[in-house]
C-alpha cells in the first residue's frame, strides 16, 4: 500500500477527467449517484450467494478480478465526489471512529449489530 | 492526510467490530449491501436538489457535516470489505486507472461520457 | 388487491405531489435516484440478518409495518417515474418476463441462477 | 393496463422461477438486495444527464426499451419479495398515501420537498 496514496490516486483521476473534459458531468449529485451504482454493481456479483459462498469469492480468478475492479470504481467515484467538494476522506473517517468509540462502548455495546 | 492512513483506519475498523463481536456480521455480501445502502444515504441528500444546489452542499454546515458523515460511513464498509477479502484498495485503484488509460485514450475519448 | 388499482394509485400520487407544488422535483432522474434510494432502505432492514432470520421478518409487528412501508416508498417512485415518462409498469413487465420465457426455456435453464 | 394486472403477474413471475428451482435463492433478503441492483441499474441510465436530458429519455427508442426493461426488472423483484412475504404492495401504497395525506395537508405543506 506505501506505492499509492489517496492524495496521488485521486490527482491522477482529477487528470483523467480533465483530459477528457469530463468534469462538466462530476457534479457532486452525479457523482454521489455513480458512487451508488457501483455500490450495486458489488452488491450484484454476491447477490445470490450464501453468506459461506461469499467468503470464498477471491478463490476464483474471474470473480476475484470483478471484485476488485468494483471496489476500483467505488473508491474512484468516492474520491471525486470528496475531490470536487474538498472533503477529506481519510480526515471524515478518524472523526467518524473516534465518535463512534465515545457512542458504542466496546463493554457495553450489545452484540447485536444496531 | 498525512495523519491518518488507510492501513491505520482498517486496523482500528477491525479491532472496533472485533471488540464488539460483530465479525459474525461481516460477511463480504453483507459488507458490500451495507455499503451500498450508505452509499445510497449520501445520494439522498442530492436527490432533490439542482446540479447547481449540491455543488453548494457543503456551505450550509449541517448538510456539509452529514455529507462527511456519509462519506465516513461509505469508506468504512470499503475499508472493512476489503480487509475481509484481503483487498488492497488503493493498489485496485492504481490497477484500474492504468487500464482506463489505455482503454480510453485522452486525445480520443469522446467528450460524451460512456 | 381488487380495491386497490395501479392507475387509481398512480392518479393519487399525482395528484398528491401538484397539490404540494412538489412536481418540480420529479424530473425522471431524481424519481429514478428516490426509487434506489427506498429499496436501499428495504436492503437496510436485512443487511445483518442471516437468510433464516430474513424469512422471518414479518413474525415482528415492528419490523413488518417497516417493510409494508418501505415497499410502498418504492412503488410510489416507481409509479412515478412511470406516470411521468409515460410508461405502463405492468405491461413493461409482461412483456419482459415473455421475453425472458423464450430466453430461459425451463427444460434447459441452468439451476444455477445467471 | 386493463389487460393485466398484478396478481397475474405476481403468479406467473412465482411459476417462472419454481420451474427453474430459484425458489433456493429467493429469500427475502436476496430479493430486496436484487431490487436495490435494478433500481441502481435505472439510476445508470441517467447518471450523467442533465434534468433536462433525463426527461426527454423516451425520445430515443434504444434508450426508451432500456428504461421499460429495468422498469420491468424492479417491479419484477419488488413483486417476487411481496409475494415470499406476504404483502399486498397496492394495499401498503394506499395505507402509505393515507398516512402522508394526514402527515403533509396540502395547504399547510412546505413547497420545499422534506
Amino acid at each position: 500500500m506505501a506505492e499509492h496514496d489517496v492524495a496521488g490516486l485521486q490527482r491522477r483521476l482529477a487528470e483523467f477527467a480533465a483530459a477528457r473534459d469530463w468534469e462538466q458531468y462530476h457534479t457532486p449529485k452525479n457523482l454521489a449517484a455513480a458512487l451508488s451504482v457501483e455500490a450495486s454493481e458489488l452488491v450484484e456479483i454476491f447477490q445470490w450467494l450464501t453468506p459461506e459462498e461469499s467468503a470464498r469469492v477471491m478463490a476464483d480468478p474471474d470473480s476475484a478480478h470483478r471484485v476488485r475492479d468494483e471496489v476500483a470504481d467505488v473508491l474512484a467515484y468516492l474520491l471525486q465526489f470528496c475531490e470536487v467538494l474538498g472533503i477529506d476522506a481519510l480526515a471524515a473517517l478518524a472523526a467518524k471512529i473516534d465518535r463512534n468509540e465515545r457512542r458504542f462502548p466496546a463493554a457495553e455495546s450489545p452484540r447485536e449489530k444496531p
